[in-house]
């Protein structure tokens, strides 16, 4: 029999970050004493406030079926958020909620692209935007940035990859793998040759709330063409530690928020009514435990990097948001490792989790080479075990 | 400024049940007292032991990512569902589960077809069926069914919409809209068709606990053969009353499998990790209330049956599953009513709506002229209010 597949599908690899986690979570289930930095959730509880709603909108069987596009509710309460932290004005008819912020971004995608538009993607990326566009059968144009500019791409590099195919680029502040942010002064250069191309910025700013130093910048606060080439993609896994909850959303123009809404009707329908219901008290109830939150992880990401730059062959800058390091690793490679010369990330990483028990996500997938990202969204205990096995792999006496 | 959205974008129309759906629950939002045949959902509360295990699992804290395809567990417990309902062997790497029974459809669908590819779809359909089919850059291709055939396909009509570009085959049964049930020697014969040309069945079954007459059969019960090439296709909304929490599954071949795992994993990743806590309880837990719901069910279709029948100028078939009946208009087609030539089943259900405040969905939307669909998922009291309209609407009293 022959069972074949799509071609979109055979081009499409599972999430690397994901299948690590899988990974992880299987090992330690299996009583492995492994420590990961392979986390891109929160290691917070979703709050007590939160969970609470839900509970409430299941006693109150808040159970069926609503309007694709997310409850009026909610999608009211995505518009006040906007206004009180950003100071934009969107009604529901911009606004769709989905199953989380991935989908949010697929939906996108799906209704820009054309068989062969052209999506720019500067590198490092988070692993699933070439994909999507893969799936929307667009073509992922990546542009590349570098350590010594901070991994952030400029206004010229920019306009040197548009071409009459390019539909939207996509700007991921603060970004993963990176954390770093955007400035006032970098997004406006972008936004102006964004706007002088007709060409859509896709801004991700799922890590909006997980900012250290800086200023929170969205291009959709520009002006009004700014705003309507603008699709913001947000989301409350991150900021809420919502992660399995899968609340995301987007803000657009009618015209294409009317053609996600549609296609959404068809794919998915509604993400989940009970998790929508937390939602809205996730959005509009007390923010204070995103404080909390951060003051966590700014002391962590203050131990890392001082610790990783302490350590011979490994370094990495000082991110101002979300909650990665990126860490250079390209002194380790090339080399000799416990009688095996290493010669890239993945590898590297493999080795680490194989001999020091210590999980790292490998740069490879995120198209870099020579780097390795660690969250710090884990305990301060495990951040320390981690970084001393790292140590130890490193001086040769794991 | 150009803001065009993709050619599929453009395409696809928004789910006209759900937007009935929407204007209806608005409408009574208003304060107007309309009664519903409209809605896809049962009128029943999703139980309370489900809703506990929901409870549950938010105290527990199991808000947080989950395998891209679905908790091990459930996806366990989907298996053992499958064993224990059909006798049929599958193991976790023959499951995905999706946020939603129609989001279980979009992944096959973009699995399996490439650009132009066919999928024959049954006539009358669900209305997600092409659209889906379309998203995924395949063609529907259509099959007439009359109410003469029960609104059946034959496996000649099936044999003679083969070309070489056929990918598969839908079958849904109990169908919606006609809550129609394929018999053994029915599937038999279509199953052998699609195994001689190497054609995915894909066997949507979200109704199949709502049968009241007759056997619910399954194509993946022939044989090895069948079984690769049948994909299953349920969900927990219809069965358990859980529309709005949005959990969906399929059963497939491994390779197909592991291609829809991928997509998932990119696309919107887990459905909501509480919905899928209380699905094990669902599939698993005690399943009387399924009996005491078809009890219902059973009652209201009796009585609609016989009192469309006894209404001049409709009728309809007896509908052996599902929850909706699938009423013939055509004779009060092309004549006036209330001073008006009223020429179709969609601006028939629109006067009804407006003039006699009840709400039908018309055919148009599942591919055939002449016919309204009414659910049955709905209150007796309702149902006899909503009848003594469509009545008095006929007789022009209203």
């Amino acid at each position: 029999m022959n069972l074949t597949i799509s071609k979109m599908a055979e081009g499409i690899s599972p999430s690397p970050t994901l299948s690590l986690d899988a990974k992880f979570k299987q090992m330690k289930k299996q009583g492995i004493p492994v420590v990961g930095f392979g986390a891109g959730e929160p290691d917070f509880e979703t709050p007590d406030r939160i969970k609470n709603a839900a509970i409430d909108a299941i006693n109150k069987g808040m159970t069926r079926y609503t309007p694709a596009a997310g409850t009026l509710e909610l999608r009211q309460a995505v518009c006040d958020k906007f206004k009180r932290d950003l100071g934009i004005e969107y009604t529901v008819n911009n606004i769709v909620v989905s199953n989380g912020g991935k989908h949010s971004l697929t939906n996108i995608f799906m209704c820009i692209c054309n068989a062969g538009d052209e999506v720019i993607i500067p590198s490092p990326f988070w692993v699933s935007y070439p994909e999507m566009v893969k799936m929307a059968n667009g073509k992922p144009v990546f542009i590349y940035t570098t350590e010594e500019d901070g991994f952030k791409f400029s206004a010229e590099q920019f306009e040197k990859a548009i071409t009459d195919k390019t539909r939207a680029i996509v700007v991921n502040s603060p970004s993963n793998p990176t954390g770093m942010i955007y400035t006032r002064e970098e997004l406006e250069k972008i936004t102006e040759i964004a706007v002088k191309n007709n060409i859509y910025i896709i801004f991700d700013e799922i890590y909006e709330k997980l900012i250290y130093e800086g200023e929170h910048i969205n291009p959709a606060t520009f002006g009004d063409e700014a705003k309507e080439l603008t699709v913001i993609v947000n989301g409350l896994a991150k900021a809420y530690a919502m992660t399995g909850w899968r609340i995301g959303y987007t803000a657009a123009n009618e015209k294409l928020t009317k053609a996600m809404s549609s296609l959404q009707s068809h794919a998915t329908s509604n993400p989940n009514s009970i998790a929508q219901a937390a939602a809205i008290e996730a959005l509009l109830g007390d923010q204070s435990e995103i404080g909390t939150m951060c003051a966590e992880y700014v002391k962590r990401r203050n131990y890392m990097v001082e610790r990783i730059n302490s350590i011979d062959g490994i370094s990495c800058l000082n991110p101002n948001g979300a909650f990665y390091i990126f860490m250079n690793v390209k002194e380790l490679l090339g080399k000799e490792h416990y009688g095996k010369v290493i010669n890239s990330a993945q590898e590297l990483c493999d080795d680490m989790l194989e001999r020091a028990l210590v999980a790292l996500v490998p740069s490879e997938g995120f198209g870099i080479d020579g780097y390795a990202r660690l969250s710090y969204a884990t305990s301060m205990e495990d951040i320390i075990e981690g970084l001393n096995r790292i140590e130890k792999y490193i001086k040769g006496e794991a």
